[in-house]
């Protein structure tokens, strides 16, 4: 398969939603990314696994590093694309396809960008932290990374969002006693227990802190629920997995005590975990970022790899196309003109 | 793997436990019975799966069919066997490992028996209706079934039982909407609305009817819940498997628009289904048999193939060693003194 980055970035989004790429199965897609860039001789290209990473080496005393994620979460009856009244759907069309198209076209078009330029291409953001290729390559790979200022450009309505909420992932697991379904009454039934974690859940009270001046909002879901031996056995166990997101001024630690206070009539095991990270707004690189594409702030609610820079020690910001309330829906779409935008504001902005 | 006929019936049931057969494996252990029953000269046996059935051919006015199932349910921590007091402990030792000890100890034994007699051993009780051995004998070799009464030798305590309660298995399927989970008030969530389903279940009060002057007792349970699409998704569907044993004074269609007015909020579908059997005591044979062995009739909580004999027009009724309630359980167990005097009592009736 081979990407045309002269195409439009609209029609590139496209091409890039009907390329699936779901977690963990991102070789086509990382493989016509490798190729056409390796290709283009203004950028030296490397790969880890499914990521990529593209550099111009033009010993500008700044460098700016532009990362996305090329995974999706699981195809739900929305690929191939489809536009309609100037407005992309499809599955990853918003997170973060579009993104991913926009940070194409800038290595392809700006071959003198005024600082220089790192891209970032990598897989697995949609599951499991242990698994996430940003993770991988700042463990492996941290020369890759190095820079004065990061952009992500996971969906943000064009507006810049700071910080990020901290994820975490847990299982909650009631016990019960096994017994014959026909003679139900000499059981204890786990499923039917399980009910009582989901009134906590549908009771529980979501904060909505402010954090340096941006207003965050958690929440406490079932992302999963498992139980059953055979269907003629009273099952002894039921497994409700959930996910927490908290706001930056809690840490992954205090999120992890939180969870075994709220459950703490159950096992709870902590599955996996990332804080969030602080609005970071006042680093100078940031300022001046927000001051050359203009609009105010806000919080960002998704978990993003900011954190990840930010335990790097690099000040990083989310920016990007489409709507972040469009990210995982069926319906996922993002409006042609908001990827052109985006485009336009970062070439301009690398362009001096 | 060689079965010897020899040794006492309750060294056997050891010896069947300890030889798993969990449904759909049981190959190994219809093998040994094929094979020591095929070495019987008084005994004709035929092959059908895994499903073995053996018959005297002496002329007798008279046919009575011996039948049990020799799969189990999952293992649970419990193999091999053990012998502690006098009690053998371990999966499928009362369901219903003991019965069919006591089959093959009566085929080895009695080899002229008052009346013919057809042993039948079959596979996957325990598991959906569709793929039960005896149903499939019954569609695809009536003719080894014929016989004027049958006894199955699913555990009673060795306390003759009339009919059974039927058996339906459903799918109760929640929708919701799906949504990015760090924005989850996007979305509805279908795992916190199955909480409604437990709670119906949780407030069911299942009817406690008098059939034929015996006692049953209903019971309407989750047996299996499913639900999530990924770690970082509010799933849009959460399906819940529930198991209804309903007395033998309902028939399935009603049963089934039972279950589909308790759940009538949500998408309910039939997974399968098996109606009970009125008790029937009062059949000639049925009656001359309860003479013979003794005891109070009681009814029948678990559904059994009396249910499918039934069916075929051949009464039959319950009477094997073992406890029903130990059935399915982690510390599943019968007494070996049980045992004895189940094959006691047949090999007496049967020898006249």
């Amino acid at each position: 398969m081979d990407l045309d980055l002269s195409v439009g970035v609209g029609d590139l989004t496209a091409r890039l939603v009907d390329t699936p790429s779901v977690s963990g199965d991102e070789a086509t897609l990382a493989d016509a990314i490798e190729s056409v860039l390796g290709s283009l001789s203004h950028l030296t290209a490397h790969r880890d696994g499914n990521a990529i990473v593209a550099r111009t080496e033009l010993g500008r005393p700044q460098r700016v590093v532009l990362a996305g994620h090329i995974d999706t979460v699981p195809i739900a009856d929305n690929v191939p694309s489809a536009v309609r009244d100037g407005v992309l759907y499809g599955c990853g069309s918003a997170d973060m396809k579009a993104g991913v198209a926009v940070q194409l076209k800038l290595a392809a078009c700006v071959a003198e960008p005024v600082m220089d330029v790192t891209y970032v291409f990598y897989d697995c953001e949609e599951i499991v932290s242990e698994r996430n290729g940003l993770g991988r390559l700042s463990r492996q790979r941290p020369d890759w990374l190095a820079g004065d200022f990061a952009i992500l450009l996971e969906p943000t309505g064009g507006v810049v969002e700071g910080g990020c909420q901290g994820t975490m992932r847990a299982q909650i697991a009631v016990r019960g006693e096994r017994a014959h379904s026909a003679r139900s009454w000499l059981g204890r039934n786990a499923i039917h227990e399980a009910g009582d974690v989901l009134e906590v859940l549908r009771g529980y009270q979501p904060r909505q802190p402010e954090v340096d001046a941006l207003a965050y909002r958690e929440g406490l879901n079932a992302v999963g629920i498992t139980g059953g031996v055979a269907g003629n056995v009273i099952p002894d166990e039921c497994v409700v997995a959930v996910n927490f997101r908290f706001a930056p001024d809690m840490s992954a630690d205090e999120a992890a005590d939180h969870l075994r206070d709220v459950f703490g009539r159950w096992d709870v095991t902590i599955v996996d975990a990332a804080g969030g990270a602080r609005p970071g707004l006042n680093h100078p690189a940031a300022a001046s970022f927000v001051a050359a594409v203009g609009g105010t702030p806000r919080a960002k609610l998704g978990w993003t790899d900011v954190a990840r820079f930010d335990a790097l020690g690099i000040p990083a910001i989310n920016f990007g196309p489409g709507d972040p309330m469009q990210a995982h829906t069926r319906g996922e779409h993002v409006p042609i003109i908001d990827i052109e935008a985006c485009e336009a504001k970062m070439t301009a902005w690398l362009s001096g």
